[in-house]
Formats: structure tokens, sequence, C-alpha cells
């Protein structure tokens, strides 16, 4: 966890995340939290494979609606909750490797509505890859 | 099954569908394959969810992506893959109740790009309900 | 205009409609308002055409938005406005012939976000053909 | 235009834009030409607006659609065209102003798929502002 951030932002972020189980599922967990911004990280695993033994498309959308998600209710009052509206998605190259990193990042923060930019990148010897690019739109509930 | 389809349409779908490793870690299963359509089916499992209990957003994502992709595949040669260009979903309701289907419909086939509509019903008592809606690009591989 | 609708919705749709400066600057007008349903028509002009003399792909968004933004607005109460929050908009075919029709239709409307399907056709002697389709997110503002 | 580029890369650029009616007819005109990076430039005019004197959201997308695909384009090879595939939009604020610039950016540039980021600024005397961001899939036509 990146230090000298708001505690509360991180333990708002760190206690909701905890509570979704299909990280646990998967395997996800929060890598880094920051005002606006969110990174989780995935370890390769067999079970998450599609027919080719790649990541599936539906891992690197399930980790970038989140890390996307938490960067928007990073920013969010106590008290609220988030929920995705939409959001859009383009596979840019295969995603193998030992793990792979989502990234959220809010793009604008607004009194109802956040839109957030969507970063996946794969991780292997030969460095780190962009896998997936899209954006989102998340609406915060009282 | 759908009984009286070609039979070399629907195994073409269901061995490639076998081999999605990440089908079997939700319990997705192919409800229905044909020409152009394909729908799945996706039992609730409390592994499956988010902060609130509900079926998890990237859940809803994956099984319409898939649908949409085997919808695409179905109308492809023999010796071909697909793979997901982009898509984009929208989430118009939350997802609860005994299981989900997901709906994959082309709406357009051409010879190297095909366009899928998305939709993913959730089935309680109450009866079903349209929670997600998307469109997808699907490339199709030789 | 189709006969024996609400006049509200219809005189409230229509002046909004007639307020757009763009829509008179590409020929655009209103041929259908319903209840969560809006048409229009397009024209065509070779002032409104891309390199090759087909429809602009930017011509085909702004209808599509405009009819898909009508048609949930149509549902709105007196005295809110609509915005886009965003669309999507897959092209599927070259758009030509004496004219297109863009047509807007409600899929979800909640109380603060309605959600559309956009489709867009051209029309010629050899009928007409689907060349746009999309989705969009709308707000209202009160 | 910028000085010292491939002289190719920018005349056959220019040569497709001017061939837009389209862009003629709204007014917009090249800012920027570079590999893999377009920016448009778009004056105000009342006749570009929608029904509350701002600009248009069509006319949004128009700019960030052609700034995106001459991105792409302007990494084709000669002899080659270019087609928008899709695009999604965010709204993110009123556009007012002066004038917009619309900036396209290529994220990746496949054999035959190019993926680019659409961002569109307004501009007055308070500065530069994000009033839209997006995502487009392009394909190159040979």
């Amino acid at each position: 966890m990146t230090p000298g951030l708001d505690d509360d932002l991180v333990s708002r972020v760190t206690e909701s995340f905890g509570r979704q189980a299909f990280m646990q599922h998967i395997g996800a967990s929060l890598e880094e939290v920051a005002a606006g911004r969110v990174v989780l990280r995935l370890p390769f695993d067999a079970r998450l494979t599609q027919q080719n033994g790649l990541f599936h498309g539906g891992v690197i959308a399930t980790i970038a609606d989140v890390a996307g998600g938490y960067a928007g209710y990073s920013l969010f009052e106590a008290g609220t909750d988030v929920l995705t509206v939409e959001f859009k998605l383009n596979l840019l190259a295969p995603a193998r490797g030992a793990f792979l990193t989502a990234h959220g990042q809010v793009l604008k923060s607004g009194r109802t509505l956040t839109i957030c930019a969507l970063k996946v990148f794969d991780h292997h010897e030969a460095g780190e890859r962009l896998c997936a690019a899209g954006q989102q739109t998340l609406i915060k509930l009282k």
C-alpha cells in the first residue's frame, strides 16, 4: 500500500474490496490505492484462461472494472457506495505471463457521475505490455 | 441443446467452450447454440458476488462477452478462431436470483469483423429481468 | 407525427429539437415521436460526406445521439432537461442513398439515468439497411 | 503544421481530410499532423449548437472521430484507406468557448486494426478544459 495516504480513503477501499467474494475467487489483490487511482494485481492461474490458455477476456474486464470502480470510490464521501453504470474495453494484445495489473484512473469526478480510464498490463520476462484499455462511467449512491 | 441444428456448428462451439477453464471456474454452461445466437446459463454462487452479495459486474461482463463471442464463432468457417476486439456493457439493474442467462446475437457478420448484441437477464421468482445490455466487436482469425 | 400521442410529450420534444441549430445545419427532421421512441430523418446532401462521398460517420453519430436523447427525454417530466453522458456506436456498413433514418429506443428509464438503443438505416432503391448500431447513457437534469 | 515531419504522411492526411466535405460544412481544420497523432481545431459557430447554445454533442463526436481516424491513417501505408469500426465517447463537461480542439492518439497500431484514444478540449479565457474523452477502433482497407 502506498505510504502517506489518507488512511480513511485506503481503509474504505480496502474494506469494500475485501467484501468482494469474486476477487478472492480469481485471486486478485489491491496493489496500490491513492486518491483517484487504484491498481490491482492478478497472478496467473490456469483456472482463469480461455480456449488457448491465455488470461480470459472476462478476467481482464473484471479487474479493469474493479480498478476503475475503486479509483472512483476513493474520491467519494464516507457512507456512499459505487456502482458501474457502463464500461467499454478494447483487448489490444493476448494477455499472458506471470501476472496482470489493472489500473483505474479518474478522468472526471462529478457530483453524481465519475469517469475513469482503464488500463490492463501483462507482465513477463520481456517486460510489461498494455493488453487492454477502456473507459468507464460510475455512479455514486447515497 | 436446440435440436435440428448443424451438428458441426454446435460441436465446434461446444468443443471450444469446453476448453475455456474460466467457464468451469465460474460454473457457466451452454444453454443454447444456434447459427448467430448463443445463450449461456450461470447459477448463483456466493463466490461470484460483489461487496453487496449481488452477482459481480465482472461475472456479468464475462458471460456476456462469451455468449457474443460464440454467437459470432458459430458463423465462422472450420479452422478459424475468434477474438474479442472490444465490447461495451451497460449494467441496468442489480443482478440477483437463482441464475443468470447471457444472450449473444449477431447483428452483422462480415468477412473480418462481426458485431453482436449482448443481453444478460437475471431469473427469480418474480420472473426474469434485463440486467445488462451491450455491444461487441469480434475478429475472425485464420 | 404519430397521431394519438400525448400532445405534451410531442410538443416538448418538438420544441427542444427546434432549438438545436445543428439539426437545421445538417437538415435533419423529426419523423416520429412516441413515448420512449424517436425517429429522425436526414436527406442526403453532398456537404454531409466523408472522403469517398458517403454519409460522414460524424453525421451518423449525430443523428443517432439525437434520436436516443429525445427518446429518453420523451419520458422525462416537464421542466427537466437531458444530457448525453456517453454513447458507443458501431458503423456496420457504408451509408449511402437518398436519406438516413436514426431510431432511438429506451431500454431502461431510471430515476437519474436512461439507457437507449441506437440504430441508423440508409434507404435506397434496394431497400433499407442497418448501417450503424449503438447504445447510449443519458442523464436527467432537474 | 508541425515542421520536420515525413512530408508524405502529412500530405496523405491533408489530402484525404480535404476531401471530407463535412469538415468544411462545420468549419474544422487540421491543426497538427504527426505520426500517430492528429489535432483538429473547430471555431465556435452558432449553427453548431444544441438546445442550450453549447457545442452540439454530435459536433464533438464528429471531430473526435475524425482526429482519431487520421491519427490511425497517418501510420498506414500509401494506397490504403481507413474506416471507423466503432467509437465510444463520454461527454464530460458542457463545451463552450471560442473553439474546440480534438486530439486523436494511436494506442495500438496492428496489421488490420488500430485503436485510438480521443480527447476534446474547449478553449476560453479561463483556459482549456477536457470536455470529452473516448476510444475508437479503426480498420485499414487495402
